[in-house]
């Protein structure tokens, strides 16, 4: 499936491990557009519609058990399908700034170099609950998971992993960014707030005008 | 992915349409099979797991509202992966019987022949999910939806489709059968329960030998 990429709005995607800023960034990115007059929508992956809140708690629920890989790749790529059909492509349509928290790289990050799936097959999977929608810009808040991994009490499924899985994860995010340049920014996590929110300022810009091929 | 057959055990699923008979007739299979002395496991898509009990309640609840159809097809391949691996694969292990009430076909026939999605995308998520896992024998049963498909309060998502629904899977189940008839059997559905129950005997008998390719 070739990428396809909006006519309409923008999309923009963060990713990054846990604990690289992401949650502090998005209101940030958010309240300066809509100060430039742009119409946003922030949403997230996974839980971004009401089925998805459903399956977001059965693959990051502790009480859940341990799932079948595929099982869990195939509840992530749910969660993607409705979430693309019934809240981005229709604000992208509209004209809107869609920013998600996660995408398809977190689950070709996550699923794939941390659970060691086959990667092709998860990534047409994947592709495929997404209609193939890549965002025009993705933004990987790069940090150490030595770092950014706080183990800490009521850590969620994926946030009890080790670090060693913590690091497969940071590795494919940089390898999927050197992949494509032109779709995506690395943006080192270890900054202040302002100094990383100025980054993302600079990288989002070129893509506020009418025309983002 | 190459049809992957069990070499220990005996795989059976029982398809059909709303009304057909099958919850009838699972329960008489496995009491007859369990006289012959064999150990059976009766199980069931969707909500063969604890996952899929919710998975199941998501795709066949009124109160969710219009899934978009790739969710629904990826929500019921996430079932069956769990299932596969967590139910099926591990009793077929230990030699057992299994009975699953709907399986791959039930998925091809509903979301592909009934919603109109890319059949091949959808066999290839389904077969992926399933690690492209195959009954030794599926025993179709048909019946005239006109006949079988009783409208009634407290209808589900699936039985609250209009009849040209459900005679599109039909043909769809009876298209599967007629392309494979080393591995399916079609049985009328129109006739006593013990009558089907007798044509369903005479159908998986040759299976119960050790050697079953």
């Amino acid at each position: 499936m070739d990428p396809l990429y909006t006519e309409t709005g923008v999309f923009v995607a963060l990713e990054g491990g846990e604990g690289s800023g992401k949650s502090t960034q998005a209101p940030l990115l958010v309240e300066w557009l809509e100060s430039l007059g742009h119409r946003v929508l922030l949403t997230r992956e996974p839980g971004g519609t009401e089925v998805g809140k459903i399956l977001r708690h059965i693959v990051l629920d502790n009480g859940t058990g341990e799932l079948s890989p595929r099982t869990e790749a195939l509840v992530y790529a749910a969660d993607k399908a409705e979430h693309v059909d019934k809240v981005v492509l229709p604000a992208l349509a509209e004209g809107a700034i869609v920013i998600t928290d996660r995408y398809v790289d977190s689950a070709l990050a996550y699923q794939g170099a941390g659970r060691s799936l086959d990667m092709a097959e998860l990534e047409h999977v994947a592709r495929w609950a997404t209609s193939s929608l890549r965002p025009n810009l993705t933004i990987v808040l790069d940090i150490d998971p030595a770092i950014g991994h706080v183990r800490f009490e009521g850590a969620d499924r994926i946030e009890s992993e080790p670090l060693e899985f913590h690091e497969r994860v940071r590795e494919h995010f940089l390898e999927l960014a050197a992949a494509d340049p032109g779709h995506y920014v690395v943006i080192a996590g270890d900054g202040t707030p302002e100094e990383i929110h100025a980054e993302i300022r600079t990288a989002v810009e070129p893509w506020l005008g009418q025309a983002h091929p």
